[in-house]
């Protein structure tokens, strides 16, 4: 005889960084499973080490790593955990990002810049990478970034979701802080029933050139509540300056709704003081306990989504099919 | 001895496919060049074959292919000319895309489809192309599509200088057709003084879903001259449609400008018959005889920026000071 | 628990392009399955569109085209078809190529030209191509372009089949159309009870050099059905100028088997006009309506060749042993 | 139906080059098959030929081969029959090296020197190899020289295990020829109950500068039996003029005990010659029939290991708790 | 005319990440140039962003970026860097590592390990470096995790010069803190006019298994100088208690000597807490205000060799004869 | 100043392998220049050591190795060369094949067989070789395995030439020894006046099946001295057989004319012994004393051919031109 036979066995495998372990142990919970008991600590230089405690040999690894800060710390972990999979002999390695970092530098705004997400998506494929999963990418076309499969999941149905249920029976709009993310806010009003589109122009005041900038409301939005929409918050300026300007222009009340809670340093503050009546995320991203006491901030779950992703994705299921075909 | 010294020289030389051969001619002609004599025909089969008459070693190679219609057909010459070119040892290969054909299938929109402007970035690479130079791609994100350096040309501001110097004396209103390029429509408005800034919402009309589409303009736009831009005119059924609307809301004119004249099917057609007064393109796609005859169209040539633009690559000089430090 | 594990299953899809449903279909039914509903269609600028109506997560998929005219156009969708399955997490893809275009362009024959047979292999590889699966190529060093498995079917001994069972009582030659392709003859000949070979040699006329070109009937054919054969028939001059020579010869009648019918421009009329008797050819590619109705046109079929192999592609048997060891 | 589903087998077949075939017959026996038949020859002008007697599609391939002189002849042929086996369809491919080759050519020790051990990693990839297994490298950084997984097997507990069992109640002192092996010693020494350790160091003579080296013994060894320790004998010299030395500094006894043995060129006869009353390898390299005649020479099997370890590959276990966690 | 013909011009630019940035300047000064001046900073969320205030087209880049802590954060710094340099067409991009992070990651101790200084060199090369140069790496085999060229700076000349022209008419022993770097002390004890060589040994104690550790010298040390040298200084542990195990065995005196200072954690205490009278070291990391106040610190400058060899790569000159044929 | 200028210099350097070195150092003489001093020679255990004496720093270096006996050695040999120049950091490598061996391993002959003369290609590819020149390639479709650009030198004008100039006023008929080489035979036809072309068919006796052979002229050469051609001479076998079957075929005489001298075992007896006059080859591979002695063997040198291709490489002149166009 000159092999052995066996039928072929997969064995799927959740693994965490450091940066939100809250979220993974979600995933896992969901899955019924507990995540791989890992080592991770930094040497006294600061230099990162991960080791995983059970053996990871032909495993359908996935692992996952959101993008809070310090960004740059956790895309090394999530790289060496990768590092570590490849060479541990894991059969298929996948990516899961509830928050990409990097992903507004997406394109070279001015001469001389990097493309940092390319890079990002690059560097995952080196460490060994064979597919990302990733919620509410800032734009779509960071999908073709990773030379690979790439699954996209969209929070927006759950924030939609939250949005209908308890506002659904007043007037609407749907408002985009920028003339750049129309677009979505033009799939919010599909799904809230057709309500106006409305967005903020940033605008020089022509008589007193580069010296302010004004924020102009094209659309209709005197009487209505709008509804913000944006895919995520970091500091919050732009977004608590629209609130304020809709208000001004007679708005019956603002609600703004996000994937991704960033709310980097004065974005708490600015939240609380804005005219917004109700901040709604989810969970892609950790809050700040200054964060998770602000009342007006709801946050609500991706785990379901996340878990029932890995899931279709381990089985040969549909990811699409979660989607109604959009990807 | 061991070793033979020289000062080494580098030598541009620039090549066209048969797709738009005009504006590759007008670029050469700009440099004060001839395109090097190319054979390119296809056998009786189809297949394509593709010959330089003179010698490419240790060159510095432009080669110009626009992605007109029957698109693959031109996309497989221009691969052809690059494995030709690299095969016969030229030192460096740009190539160069006044039209990015499939740049708008840049992301997936639903499951199971391609990205295929990254497959054609990828083609180039494999066949061997060191660089890219393109011109207004569909988006900006379509750079990270290709793994080395891509140099992106505006052409904007050609169209801008026109429209300003021949309506700047009129109230403007700058008019994105979709929600989806307002980003745009705001960089006019910059140039512009200032124009406010408008854009058409399709809708569902609520009574009767999935039924019919209204066009609904969001923003002021009457009694100004609409401004509709876009970076490019495929069918025209979108930007026709906008038109009318505008008209309708009250516009006091609407000159459409638009960087790429695809000019598909009905194109032509359509804009004789629509309100628009004006239709500014430039010559990074040839014009239709037919489309030559309409003489509401204005064809600006982009030949002078590329041919600088290939200059500046040659020596070493700045592409984006071409451009304020845009990229 | 850290893992759920379960028994890996595999799934064999087929795919078709556009170029030659008919083959595609036929295989599928062979297999007893029905070919994975697809969207494919052109834009009207003519960029192509591919989409796949059912999920191919996980899946073995084959993915049938052949290289018809126009040849660019289904080599394009042939790639796209195989990035929208590598980003659609399909397991392994198989690229399935009855005819495989450009393989006469696999070297350089001057300088300065491309090798386009190498190239098209890695734009394969490029799009996520894992293996091929190839009719008689034609020459068995494309093998070598592709970098992976590159499973080479042979057609031949249906041909020689064919030939033997009807002819097998007379004497018979082996004919070679021109130098280059004696091997293959040789392997017929073997297989027709080692019937004598002859070629047609190409002079130039020694007085008049550089003017005429003259065939010459190398070996011995007199009072013998000759039996020319060659892999593909593109526009039928050169084997319908050696039928002539060979009946000029004193052959009692001539027989002209190929695998390929590309039939392009005047061969259905060249071959009509000549003094072969029959021409044997295979369905790797479609015929043109004028071909099927001329009556010395035999086609087989290689359908059952290929749904043979894909099968034992899938579940991992031998297609060495379809054809004696030979590759 | 659009598909045929099947559950997934996984076969392992292992397969050996002419280098060493006893010990690849001694690990297939170990697993219960035999290996592959292949042929495997050299023509006439000695470029070797391979080619497998069994199919090899879809399977779990291991092949073996140890770097036996001549090193360059063995490990092309090695690379011919992965590229074999790639070619063949074989799942995945397990490169299986006992002794691996140019291991001390590890990096640049001058400049413009080559880095072959990197060089022959990388060759292994391209030729198709997914994995390695490796016993006991001469660097452990080796394995950081492979993109992919290595398994690496040590062999050092088979020798100390013997040592121990046999020399365990004598005072022993754990000896490395030179500063660069002493961590290996310092891991002998752990495992002989804290025996205590020593160096040799090889010093110019100061007053003679350039001309001649003396070997100066630093660490305690008088009256204690020296286990001399190293990765492998090559052609002894270094080895046997530490054993003399040891001698000289008033050792019991010596007895050396290395994984390879190389044994090249005077090897056996300065072992056969030099105070060392035993020498301890392995079989991953074949001896002589000199170097088996020599009674001092004691052979271990590490056919055992490599057999385990290609299981603990093939069914997913684990390779790491074969030793204690080490890698 | 077919072409343009130019003499091709190089130009030597040098760019400075945020790291260690008066190593860049001193460098640059040596060179008789600027540090590029460049935009570098995090984002409100921590994500770095990094442009170039000059055009970088076609010039010869050399990145420096010393890996101080945090590590991760200068290490994505730099690939952004990189990035940014590839995208704006430098010709040719030199990485230039004074200090290597993670080059201690450069094997699997145990199973399931990352190997980190694998994946930092080939996230170099994916970003678009073309080459290395580093100083006195951990272990000279991380030059072959590059693919590409690296050059190796020894910055041990520079230390041992310093010593012998302060301690050298002192009787000197040399010493290495463990098993593992006494091949560094031993070409130490070269350059030393043959100065005797010692090592500690950490040693379990035998009764007390598993229970405390003594560190046992190797090697005579009474009565002299003893010079205690390492490549990198971390938390300062195994060095200090080295030196106070020499003096309690009669050493005169300690001198400890290491070429990268990185003093995590209680570094500074320690040194100055133990029985060492000075601290040789390099800048090719900064030292703490705490450790610049140190007296018995002494900090030599690397900027002379790293700008010199910088210089001889330009000029295509000879890094190898910098350093007497050793590479 | 933020840079520094220089012109750029080349620097053409030849290197040589051990295997021929006569035809290399021809070369360097033809060029006016010494080859690089290099050391090479094999350690103990027969792993092979290179080093360059001189710095290769920014060099176009021109690597020379025939693939002689024993070829794995001198490949192997080869690549190491090329990986040293790699890391030393020449700038381009040009690696030289008089002879390039594995090349009849160009395609599968049957299933499980490697592909061996891709798998050459790829490993100079993965050494670090930039572009490959060779001399008459085995298959032309060769060049079409690197991925990078072939130089394709052909010997057949400097054969044609003598021959023609030697025996062109007598009555020839060109000869190929098998069906596979006549397109080599016809293009020596058109060189030689258009000389009557023949070729031996090798035939089983078909009433005593799979037992023995037959050499079957197919062509006329009665009377004619015939010039037997092909690209190389391995054992002799099948040339002499052919040569005896044409005296036997009542040919006037015969001269074989073939590009690579390889000679393996009987193939000077076998020559020596043959009917034919004279056997003419070039230096791509160097001959045994024993064949220096045989008078009828001819040595024509093509390092005329070699050093000129370098010199058109190095000064971006055209190699295609030395060839009338052909590659």
């Amino acid at each position: 005889m000159t092999g052995i036979h066996r039928t072929t066995e997969k064995n799927l495998m959740v693994f965490s960084g450091r940066a939100h372990p809250a979220l993974s142990e979600e995933v896992a919970a969901n899955l019924g499973i507990s995540l791989v008991p890992t080592q991770a600590y930094d040497f006294a230089n600061s230099e990162t080490y991960v080791r995983f405690d059970e053996s990871v040999r032909g495993c359908d690894a996935f692992v996952i790593q959101s993008h809070v800060a310090p960004v740059n710390q956790w895309i090394m972990e999530h790289l060496i955990m990768v590092d570590a999979l490849k060479r541990g002999s894991a059969k298929r390695i996948t990516v899961v990002l509830p928050f990409f970092g990097y992903a507004r530098q997406d394109k070279k705004h001015r001469g001389r810049e990097p493309i940092s997400a390319r890079l990002i998506a690059d560097m995952y494929k080196t460490a060994g990478a064979d597919r990302l999963l990733a919620v509410d990418l800032h734009t779509a076309q960071i999908q073709g970034f990773f030379d690979g499969p790439v699954d996209h999941l969209m929070a927006t149905p759950i924030l939609t979701g939250y949005v209908k249920e308890k506002y659904g029976d007043q007037p609407l709009a749907v408002v985009s802080p920028d003339a750049g993310r129309i677009k979505v806010a033009e799939w919010w009003s599909n799904k809230l029933a057709g309500a106006p589109l409305a967005f903020i122009h940033k605008t020089r005041d022509i008589t007193r050139p580069n010296e302010s900038v004004a924020n102009r409301v094209v659309g209709e939005v005197e009487g209505r509540l709008c509804i913000l929409v944006d895919d995520m918050i970091d500091s919050g300026g732009t977004i608590c300056h629209a609130a304020d300007a809709l208000m001004e222009e007679g708005a019956r009340g603002v609600v703004i709704a996000a994937t991704h809670p960033i709310f980097s340093g004065p974005a708490v503050e600015r939240l609380r003081d804005s005219g917004a009546q109700e901040v709604v995320v989810t969970n892609t991203l950790p809050l700040s306990p200054e964060a998770e006491q602000l009342e007006k901030i709801t946050q609500l779950s991706i785990a379901p989504l996340i878990s029932r992703a890995i899931k279709e994705v381990f089985e040969d299921g549909s990811v699409t099919s979660m989607f109604e075909g959009r990807a």
